[in-house]
């Protein structure tokens, strides 16, 4: 048996401690874990609903599609397994099926001159989200904006990064996009189109991001999973549309909310070459360690999922998403004329499938949670869940189908105005 | 604009230094990921492969199933796909799905009594190993094993933990199966049957784990991705067996060996509502920590993929994974009794489907993965890829059809012997 070549003070002080007195095992845990302190709103609404007793609820709550998995995709699917059952198939490649890399990189990417290799498959943008900070040092500095997709903040905490978080707050206004602050980050979370408030930063703003990335020396981690729902002239489809933006930023992708994939889980991220970090006073690619992250902490990506993803962007896949996508933007289009009706104000919409409805006079987002809830029976999401910003606000989301969306629109314009 | 609320020591040095000198975006990176000093074996035995210009070569090296899915897993595959094509599916339970947790539950945990909600459904072991490691301080003491599957020593490393990792050392001696050590821990990571000897700890010797565990407050993550080949009696099927080890043991199995999943990304993780850690001097349910890790890290498991699983543990299923089982560790056995023939020590092949072969006299690891690659055209891995007390093992797998094992056969007794 070998010595013990550690140094232990924490160990051996939690040893003496607490062995004895509560006879418990007591590895150290994480402390990062305890430090969310914001709410998690989703059991208190289901609490809400639950206690509300209302019959035919309209459920404009959920982030989550409401049309099934596109027809070339399902095709695609059956015909993989149908492959895996007369030959074995076996682990995916950890960077990603190379046909569906190829597919991705010429549809969105070659343009601006990044690299096939470039680009990584995963299983959700929300893996990525969290995976992405492991990269950066436990010292670098991060940065979220409120109200915002709340995972970057969360899994920043959870990693004992709260001493170097900061959080970006932005406003009405400002179409809740955050601009540039005039300080140094290494690594900026911005979540455009944005959900929850469904507005999108335009070429001039996400131009403002590269040129202080630029200057700061910060890498911008894109958080993209609306950009299917972009429509707007002026908000680009992608950050590398913006010149220089390969030398800082990331951006994620995924086919869950076009393609009706949630429950598949596929999504990609691009991570160009020419972004470069400083590792042991050597300057390092980022993309090497985050190929090495990906080939050590994972086996790839299901294989018939990926073949399924593939099928997406196939002429018939394409158009069947942007079938799925048009629906998604006329639902959340209808109900932003019905909340306009009763006078109420809005953001989104346009560029994602959400309505940020700011609330009446007088109303936290969660009263007026409990007042649609009361008089329509329609179960939205307040604002707050997304952060501190978004208090005044409540999100109803597009993610239904035509019958619930005119129920919803005719209750939303019986109620009393509000102006 | 907001000032910057951070101490910024690091950070403002390097951008003193480098942004001048470079011109470049150096944000800092994580320094753990540049600790692992392990050579990738995988590359080399590519590139000799590729240099020997061997004909009929047989690969012997890969841990990869050779057998396809089974057929009940691809029925319940494509009923699932038809199921999301009617309707929309959404994303999966960030736990798992209920009904796969259920029959795990019931059909290998119940017993032990352990809890439903202790299962956690997840995309692979390898993952879990990474992703367990966060749950622990950044200054928690880690063990793994040499030889072993290497993923938990690199994740610690990418992770930082360089100076609170010990590798335990084994011996041909030891079956090359770890024993307690006489200090401390945090966590203690056990892979068994093991990858790569292919041998597995009785009853006696995880009862051994378990009672230091318990002494040193210490958690054990045992990765049991071949759980499904253990045939010996005295070779228990699951650590929960042991007495007392439901406070202190987490288990990882897994459908990717013994049912053709590796291209399809199911596995799953026992943590027991009696695994209690100390977070922030306080006690604390490592499980409460490892179930919001899920929720808030990762969005699901593929929805079709489970259900696949699901189907993989009907009776039918199991027959169909016995049945594959049955047949790699015939191979592994038929490739050992040749090694034996020719006058080779080994280990393994009955509680896994690797034969892990001593090196004659003379020979190093690489030396006789050349010789085998020379003289009988069979690819091996070199037991150093698993860690430094692998040098002088070569490791056979018994993943291979008939015809490929009854080849390798007679090219191993067609060799000198070496007695």
């Amino acid at each position: 048996v070998h010595e013990c070549p550690f140094f232990l003070p924490s160990r051996v002080l939690n040893y003496n401690t607490f062995i004895k007195t509560s006879g418990c095992v007591v590895p150290i845990l994480h402390s990062g874990f305890l430090e969310i302190k914001r709410e998690y709103i989703f059991p208190i609404i289901e609490k809400k609903v639950f206690e509300s007793q209302k019959k035919d609820l309209l459920n404009l709550g959920i982030g989550d599609v409401a049309l099934p998995l596109v027809e070339p995709a399902a095709i695609a699917f059956k015909e993989a397994i149908d492959e895996m059952q007369k030959r074995p198939i076996g682990y995916p490649a950890s960077h990603g099926h190379f046909e569906l890399r190829q597919k991705i990189h010429s549809l969105y990417f070659e343009k601006y001159g990044l690299d096939l290799t470039d680009i990584f498959i995963s299983d959700g943008i929300n893996s990525d989200l969290g995976d992405l900070q492991e990269i950066f040092s436990q010292t670098a500095l991060f940065g979220v904006h409120d109200p915002s997709y709340p995972v970057p903040q969360d899994v920043c905490l959870m990693a004992g990064r709260s001493k170097y978080l900061h959080v970006l707050p932005t406003s009405f206004e400002m179409n809740f996009l955050p601009e540039p602050p005039d300080y140094p980050l290494d690594c900026m979370y911005l979540c455009t189109p944005n959900n929850p408030s469904g507005t999108a930063m335009t070429k001039d703003q996400l131009a403002a991001w590269v040129k202080w990335a630029i200057k700061h020396q910060a890498i911008l981690i894109v958080d993209a999973a609306y950009s299917d729902f972009i429509t707007q002239d002026d908000v680009p489809q992608s950050i590398y549309q913006i010149e220089g933006a390969k030398q800082v930023a990331i951006e994620l992708r995924s086919f869950s909310k076009s393609a009706g994939f949630t429950g598949l889980r596929v999504s990609y991220s691009c991570v160009p070459s020419t972004l470069l970090g400083l590792c042991d006073q050597k300057n390092i690619s980022f993309k090497k360690l985050w190929a090495q992250r990906m080939a050590s902490k994972s086996n790839g990506i299901s294989y018939p999922a990926q073949k399924a993803a593939l099928a997406c962007l196939t002429e018939e896949g394409l158009s069947a998403t942007l079938k799925q996508v048009h629906h998604y933007l006329l639902m959340a289009r209808r109900l932003k004329d019905a909340a306009h009706a009763v006078g109420l104000k809005t953001l989104g919409a346009d560029n994602a499938p959400y309505v940020f409805i700011e609330c009446p006079q007088g109303f936290s987002s969660w009263e007026f949670f409990d007042y649609l809830l009361d008089k329509c029976a329609i179960v939205s999401v307040p604002g707050l869940g997304f952060g501190q910003q978004g208090d005044h606000f409540i999100r109803l989301s597009g993610f239904i189908g035509e019958d619930v969306c005119q129920r919803a629109c005719e209750r939303l314009t019986s109620l009393a105005c509000f102006v």
